[in-house]
């Protein structure tokens, strides 16, 4: 089956007609890879009954947050007010911001926000609710807020089912809030952990004749996995509409579901196993998520990037048959491809070897 | 004695009076310490003999730039022709670039560089020479050529003395080149090393009656060192000038040195011993550098960023004897500060608690 054609959510800028042609280093996004995660995780949601809420924190590209929503996804998760703002003006209605908002100026922009589009947010503390609800009342609406739960994740989260229903009281009783449910983000492998947490702070909350709208859970490593799904109701996933080196690793994609690679270019062969490349830590980030180096060569995934430096990709190249040389492009599939999107303003989209073009990353550089 | 105010350098927005008003998170540069760390290292240059290129890859700001070079800087290293441009335009004129020029849309905006200001790269091959050559008779003027050598550290460079020689007699003969010496990434610890392999580069093409114009090195980590300085002429530091963890863990620099922190707020205390702040690896990267977790708090060395996810740090608090609650601020010195600047595209200018305002980071972004 020939995948959805998702060029056409896309206003694209010319970008060279070859990968050659374009300048590197700089993320290339192929289109049929992602219309292939997006439709076979929105038929697993939809088979199981459980809404899709992607997180865009992984893209930042408002074009792919609509795509999501067209492919069945109920709305999107964000992680600042930064990215929230983007999408909503973006036209994207139903936002989930998963992160504690605090301080004065930042619920000022929330209260914004809560004006002109269905932002919802979580809470884990009385201080953050008493926040968020001073918001709501500034805002003349009441903002929904899930309840964050540490389910084992040792993040930020209430610790105990008895802890979730206190704060479910109090919000129900506050004028600015509505109480939305849970949220958490479970620790991967954690599953049934989280569902026992999770299913005795619904009880506990049910028997108060508290609502329980939704029960929100995520993480893409263990998107694939069926044990401990309930109560969840909602699952947030990101890393899975690019995927990467680490669900590789993990079992939770192949190196055909990788739609961001890196290109780079071939800039030194000091010696005839290594090759360095354009692309270093500020190209591919330093994040290992227990790796050993930091990325691997499309298609070669025997060349390891062993090392970097700032702008040096350091590519073991000695189990190749053929070496590339000076000059040559290669593609890297990076460890952990959220924080990638986050180093550049703009990302190449292409369709196999076509280029399509190149788009602005809307939602970078919003974290002021 | 009191610091240089090199406030003047600056054209600044409003960030609100207080830390408290300046939206989070965000870096925060201290432009006394800044003043300190620029003349301590211009002087023992100056003591030394040595010429001072700074690299600005750490800052990347150009007020910064401008005030190395008023503090008696000979010229700026820069790592990417996108920094080397932004640098040209805001008036810099003796540009190092230490990175390999290789394919033809950066070699067309090398030669347009070329054009308009006095830039040098290295090579260290004969392709990348030859591209540099091209670019050179394109631009209508020789451009100077510094020979890349691998005296330890295994990334870029040639690999013997006798290649280095090799190398020289091509670019000598390169109608479009001039030869500008010898140019090396010392590792840390292998300044003897470095030194011999230099020494006998230099004596060997200064026995072919070639001109040995500059033998430039450098490295923050080893900077405040003696042994090896020989035969190095010019010495690239970049990290020096905000200095950060993995410094002061070095014995390059103390707390007191390092001029930039991320200011970023708590934003849940879930447990006693654990505080959520809002910097994760979006903030302070990955880098790890040999260090346990991400950084520390400023002023406060035993409370570590001891796990992040890409928005959260996780801190840990226990050790605190007042720990800080939800919606205190908190500093952070990174572990390496250079990726930090590379994250934000704006930052906070203080001196001691005073906010002088905010600047934008001229060459953020200028990867592609």
């Amino acid at each position: 089956m020939r995948p959805q054609d998702l060029s056409s959510f896309f206003d694209l800028a010319p970008a060279g007609r070859t990968l050659a042609e374009v300048d590197t280093p700089v993320p290339v996004i192929d289109l049929d890879v992602v219309a292939h995660n997006l439709s076979r995780w929105q038929a697993r949601c939809d088979a199981l009954g459980l809404a899709n809420r992607p997180h865009i924190k992984t893209h930042k590209l408002a074009p792919l947050a609509r795509a999501q929503i067209a492919s069945g996804a109920k709305g999107i998760t964000v992680q600042k007010l930064g990215e929230a703002e983007v999408m909503a003006d973006a036209g994207i209605s139903d936002l989930l911001l998963t992160f504690n908002v605090v301080g004065r100026a930042k619920l000022e922009r929330l209260a914004a926000l809560a004006r002109r589009t269905d932002i919802a947010v979580v809470v884990d503390s009385d201080a953050v609710t008493e926040g968020i609800g001073w918001a709501g009342e500034t805002a003349g609406r009441q903002i929904r807020v899930l309840i964050e739960c540490d389910t084992g994740a040792g993040r930020c989260g209430v610790q105990s089912p008895a802890a979730a229903m206190s704060l479910a009281r109090k919000i129900a009783s506050s004028k600015g809030l509505r109480l939305g449910g849970l949220m958490t983000y479970p620790r991967t492998g954690g599953r049934q952990q989280m569902a026992a947490f999770l299913a005795e702070a619904r009880d506990l909350m049910r028997a108060d004749g508290l609502l329980v709208e939704t029960v929100s859970t995520g993480g893409t490593p263990d998107m694939w996995k069926d044990d401990g799904l309930s109560p969840g109701m909602e699952y947030r996933a990101g890393t899975y509409i690019y995927n990467d080196r680490s669900l590789v690793a993990s079992g939770a994609a192949t190196t055909a579901d990788c739609a961001l690679t890196v290109l780079a270019t071939v800039v030194s062969c000091p010696t005839p196993g290594r090759a360095i490349i354009d692309a270093g830590s500020k190209a591919l980030t330093s994040d290992l998520l227990g790796l050993s180096g930091y990325g691997v060569l499309h298609g070669a995934p025997e060349a390891v990037v062993y090392a970097h430096s700032e702008e040096h990709g350091f590519v073991d190249v000695s189990k190749l048959p053929t070496p590339p040389k000076v000059g040559e492009r290669v593609r890297i599939i990076p460890n952990h491809v959220c924080p990638v999107s986050n180093l550049f303003d703009r990302v190449v989209i292409i369709r196999g070897e076509a280029i399509l073009g190149s788009v602005k990353v809307d939602a970078r550089g919003t974290v002021w």
